[in-house]
């Protein structure tokens, strides 16, 4: 086996398993003091690290995208402070002022500079952060900081909204004789359109790297998981990934020459997609996961276009929902994707059987389309016949529990205005 | 009053208000032969006509859009024959050939030739149209045609698919000593966004026009109301709106110089508005409508993108059928739209009171919002602050029932393949 090809390996401990990290959350009743959940955490690495993010294009960005989307670029970050229940969105400069406020707290207690500690929120967009609720919680936050699974479940379950479960992987790569772990935790819920909800995921390793190097492979890693699960940029006004690493495990830096830079791109590949397709599989009231396979185009953005367009055609989640085969709105959305198209060269394919050919309806037993399109998961494949380029997207059903869900659900945004 | 500012009224008779227009509808069970409704139309000029038409930009164009696309140029364009139940779309060249068919038939008990009959078709996609049930119907198609609102009455319930009901209007304008008059029948439902549901209209009007000028008329009105319902050319594989002019009210022609061109085309528009918000009232299990007025954009193109971006948000829409005035979810929608839009100078208004001010919540008492929130009908403006240009687009909620009705309703295309 080659070097390319070493394989990453699943390991426990999540956001806590890449050594020299630790983790720890607290309930400070964010959302309702009346109901305490986790709801605040903490990240921190005991030595310095270099940090890499991505975050949303939306141009109404919550305060804590925009401090955090500036401090991402400093020397020796050590901390991300992260809540749930209030977004800090639509808070203008009180808001901006609260995020500060939380991180010189976070960093009073850990004896660093409040530049040091990165912030990010999710939740209610439009109220200010109840500051007189979450602050006192801090110092216990800090003193709690351990590493190990409980600490991951902690920190994991600290940051979700809607989700009804918390998500994290870590795995581990063989490199040098040392070994070099990347763990992730993440929220989605929404619908699996980030243009819905905020998604948030935490990614530390102990591997060393320069930052120019580990942005470079966060945003290649990004763009082949997040990316895939969105459309267009369309992005909440809190979408953010933030990726530590530390060196502790004690490996030779390494960069995009070095023999073990494509391990450790696939692994934090691997890290990013599974937490990617847990979202999606995790989207509110989803029911079926499917995989949107197009082939065939002419280019890599006609290819884009159509899977994004049959991907987030209401019509065609609808009939996920309901388990139907039904390649005729497949067809419908690939035609008005934008993308360069022939009718008479498409064909649909549902988990490898042929539902339509070249544009029409194909000899296959609806009987066995429909086995297929009622699994809780399969792929959907659009061969275009037109050229060599490729590209998959991870979406969802859409059920009618999911407008109960968003009709009822959430508070109207400053319903309970506060002035501070 | 001046000539320019002479108001349309509205009368009676829709599709056959104006002189020489007649129609009938019949019966020919093409969905499914044991449930007959009206499923066949047919509206006939008794004199020459020019005809105007706009078509779906979807790259999967139905037989019929094929085919109407091309002949609607031809000269003394006499009739528009629509079938609902299929919509001969996915049908490749048999389908093609089926479509020719129809209007050869037609044309032979009309002693016209093939190419002076146009043809629709709305309903179920990937199905061979059922000839046999459908053909022997004509001649009595033909002979029963006649003006009046009983014949409109049944031309617009034999293009219904999943409508509630039948959609006419027609207007009447003073044209120098006559009388002009346009009337039009319409059927939409799906979702307000014609990439779900085919939209079909078709306009009558006894005005004297050159076929160019009578395009262009037609063009100007699409874009100031069927494409305010729409998204970025989203359009299913049927979409088509034809207007035929046969001059029988004895005017003289007229042409962009004439001092009657504008009334003409405000009655054009007035036709195809009303047509288009009965369609989207008329929305699949739709329980609310909203204006949405976005003014103060840099660009027409940035009003444009904010208007699309807030109409067609699941999470906005989710709001408007929970009647709650979401503020945040409104302007989340405005930040992913792709326009250039600043935070802070941003405002939203639900029925003219003001819920955010410089994209922070205002001082309106959240009952208030609700109150006009939780009203039938209703208009949500964004004032972008930023430039003068302006653009206003219609739409609906969208309900668990939308959710439902479009997963169980639907037949999969091919299900029953028909092999002729």
């Amino acid at each position: 086996m080659s070097k390319n090809q070493v394989k990453s390996k699943v390991v426990a401990g999540g956001i806590t398993a890449a050594q020299g990290f630790r983790a720890h959350a607290v309930q400070c009743g964010i959302k309702d003091p009346k109901k305490l959940r986790l709801d605040l955490t903490l990240i921190c690495s005991d030595r310095p690290t270099v940090a890499a993010g991505t975050f949303t294009t939306n141009k109404m960005k919550a305060a804590p995208v925009l401090l955090s989307e500036k401090r991402v670029r400093n020397v020796d970050v050590r901390a991300i402070l992260a809540n749930s229940g209030n977004a800090n969105a639509c808070t203008g400069v009180d808001g901006l002022q609260d995020a500060k406020a939380m991180t010189e707290t976070a960093a009073a207690e850990l004896k660093l500079r409040a530049s040091q500690v990165l912030v990010c929120s999710t939740g209610i967009i439009g109220l200010r952060m109840p500051m007189d609720r979450l602050l006192p919680h801090i110092p216990s936050l800090v003193a709690g900081l351990v590493d190990g699974p409980d600490a991951n479940d902690q920190a994991s379950r600290a940051i979700m909204t809607s989700d009804t479960k918390p998500k994290s992987i870590a795995v581990e790569i063989p490199m040098g004789g040392k070994v070099v772990k990347i763990g992730g935790i993440a929220k989605g819920a929404g619908m699996i359109n980030p243009n819905m909800a905020t998604m948030l995921c935490f990614i530390t390793t102990d591997v060393a790297i320069s930052r120019a190097d580990l942005q470079k492979a966060t945003k290649a890693a990004v763009e082949q998981s997040f990316n895939r699960i969105t459309i267009d940029g369309d992005m909440s006004t809190n979408d953010t990934v933030l990726v530590l690493a530390n060196g502790a495990s004690g490996v030779k830096p390494i960069t995009p020459s070095s023999s073990h830079w494509k391990a450790f791109c696939r692994g934090l590949n691997r890290v990013m997609l599974e937490l990617a397709k847990m979202i999606v599989r995790d989207g509110e009231r989803v029911t079926r996961f499917v995989q949107i396979d197009v082939r065939g185009a002419r280019s890599a953005t006609d290819a884009r276009k159509v899977a994004e367009a049959v991907a987030n055609s209401l019509l065609v989640k609808c009939s996920f929902h309901g388990g139907d085969p039904n390649w005729g709105r497949v067809l419908h959305a690939v035609g008005y994707s934008g993308a360069h198209v022939v009718e008479s060269q498409t064909d649909v394919y549902f988990g490898g059987l042929v539902a339509a050919r070249s544009g029409l309806v194909a000899p296959t037993p609806i009987e066995k389309l429909r086995e297929v399109a009622a699994q809780k998961e399969f792929t959907l494949t659009i061969e275009l016949n037109l050229g060599k380029q490729e590209y998959t997207v991870y979406t969802s059903d859409i059920s009618k529990e999911y407008v109960d869900f968003n009709t009822d659900e959430y508070a109207v945004p400053g319903s309970v205005p506060k002035k501070s």
